[in-house]
């Protein structure tokens, strides 16, 4: 094997498919980055048990030549001192390999790599090409970014952990919930795929993270326990929650006492001051409180540090002129983040009843909070 | 004490003194910033058992009223809380106390906060003014940068954590060593000031961080267990270390068998490739060798990863045009990261013998690293 690339090339290649390598794991194997030479291509492939990370080189990008392939073949290269070194050289790497060993040379720069066994490296799955989507890749980031940050961080119920895809009548609906929130929203968008599968949370972060704005079309394949998501000569393939994801639909239709339209931003500062005081082991408790028929009052309170009270005015009030609730301010805080919208409408059933928080005008996206006892 | 005064100001001034306020402390009354209210001024100060921090804040800033205080008085608030909150205030900020509580105000927003005793806090240490020197601070800046990463992180010979300061006939000397290396600085400056005295390193980087460029001339004073360094409204007193520190002087005083003069960045790239080879339980050792009369050639290796080596041009060799030495790769690297100029000397006295690294046309600059054995 042996070929001469670009060091730039080399460097964003190894960058993304090292997102998928452990910095320690059972299998050393799992610590390499396999490396594939053909005539036409260089692949680079990053995995661990949840997800692998594929990153393919042409010979030409941009007009310009790359990469030169004189010796197709392929091995397992260690991917930290790799990621290491290939920041670190100057120019052009040439790599050329023998059975146990590599060398890399750049300028007058000269390393030895003992290689990891090729043979033991596991196969990427294979995807069928049936069940195929396209989505625009900053259709997908909205989604991920709106959905993601409710999903559980406890593996005690594994597949709350992830977010829920599900798809019907041309309408794509992204769910997370960790069963005290739970953020929704929806896509319209052609497919010919049908049903659900649940995604884990940290392989959409990798997507997320890799695919941000940087193209403008992802291909979404899926087999029973694989979704890939591919763009350009990048792939990301992460396994499938196993279990049935909870039926979420009935928890949206409630009926409401009062409703309130805010402003998101004023809002959001409002409670990220209030949740100051609000000390961890009482849930990050925020209370909310209608005084004066008119306004809204956000408060916390701590014996031990203690209180915080702004008053902020309501742009629009329907229903009950009465309301007084505690909420986690951490999760209020997190559900407002990321509505883009300049108003929030938030709705109340009750002081023990879930809060609903949508954006103004988009009925795309629906959050639940439920309250905490104050 | 009641006062009202701009919020950005205010948060610089807690920003300053927070430094010297741990996140734990024994003394609960250690985790709270003190606020003094004086007719014309209002003061801040956060301490540690090793350095204390004071910042004082007038009435007018820059042709801007920025404090009108309508009743003196002190108080201790928990910097923790205190800097979080006013962080996030949108406006001025009105402060009024009683025994026990405190209000501050801004805009709609109200919080009480509950007050540490006042009477617990610390006095700060009296400077005699007879002991001062006056300093620029882009050199108290370069002596800091270019010593005190020398030092001894090991608590076991306490006075080798710190930098020693060292006046004689208009001559400022700081020295910093572990040891196994050593960095030295001189400065020409009047003082009145004789003697010796030690710093502790985390002193130093806090004066590097808070006056670093700020000012145009730091007066530092002296007494015998205490040193503060003074600019504007901002002073910052340190304890010194006890016990005599190591004479060094004689330790510069060598013969050189081989003298390279070689490029600093050149010379820190190639370090830094071939330590990424160097394991750490074995120093991050680095071996140089001169080959072919005129090359150095720069290499490592670890039986478990593989080997690196560069060759690099010499730009001018005087004496044995023969080495071969290993050094701690780290502990090249940091020393030429503070090496301003483009050209540095580096010259050799055998392989067991100290390195001594100097700038080139820089005679204020000398660093020592001892050899490890390859």
């Amino acid at each position: 094997m042996e070929f001469i690339i670009n060091n730039q090339c080399l460097n964003q290649a190894i960058y993304e498919v090292s997102q998928a390598v452990a910095s320690k794991a059972i299998l050393p194997i799992l610590l390499g980055v396999k490396i594939i030479a053909e005539k036409d291509r260089l692949t680079l492939i990053g995995s661990n048990t949840n997800i692998a990370i594929e990153s393919m080189i042409p010979l030409m990008v941009g007009g310009q030549e790359v990469l030169k392939v004189m010796e197709p073949g392929s091995l397992v290269l260690p991917a930290k001192y790799l990621s290491d070194l290939v920041k670190k050289l100057p120019g052009e790497v040439h790599l050329k390999s023998d059975a146990h060993r590599v060398t890399l040379q750049s300028d007058t720069i000269k390393t030895a790599l003992n290689v990891l066994n090729v043979e033991e490296y596991p196969n990427l799955p294979e995807i069928e090409h049936k069940k195929i989507i396209h989505i625009k890749s900053r259709d997908l980031s909205t989604l991920i970014k709106q959905t993601v940050f409710a999903a559980s961080k406890r593996e005690s119920n594994p597949i709350l952990t992830g977010v829920n895809f599900s798809f019907q009548d041309n309408t794509l609906t992204c769910v997370a919930t960790n069963s005290h929130r739970l953020s929704l929203r929806t896509l319209t968008i052609p497919s010919e795929i049908k049903g659900s599968f649940t995604i884990p949370s940290a392989s959409l972060l990798e997507v997320h993270k890799l695919m941000h704005d940087e193209v403008d079309e992802i291909l979404i394949g899926l087999t029973d326990h694989t979704i890939v998501f591919q763009a350009k000569g990048l792939s990301v393939y992460s396994r499938l929650l196993e279990g049935t994801y909870p039926n979420v639909s009935s928890l949206l239709l409630r009926e409401f006492k009062t409703v309130l339209i805010l402003n998101t931003e004023n809002l959001l500062k409002g409670i990220d001051r209030a949740t100051l005081f609000a000390s961890e082991w009482k849930n990050h408790n925020v209370n909310l409180e209608i005084i004066e028929d008119s306004q809204l009052l956000i408060s916390s309170h701590s014996s031990e540090i203690g209180t915080i009270e702004e008053v902020q005015d309501i742009d629009q009030m329907i229903g009950e002129r009465s309301l007084c609730i505690s909420l986690d301010g951490a999760y209020v805080k997190e559900a407002l983040k990321v509505i883009e919208e300049k108003a929030v409408k938030v709705s109340f059933g009750g002081s023990m009843s879930p809060v609903l928080i949508e954006p103004v005008d988009n009925p795309a996206h629906k959050q639940l909070i439920s309250p905490v006892r104050s």
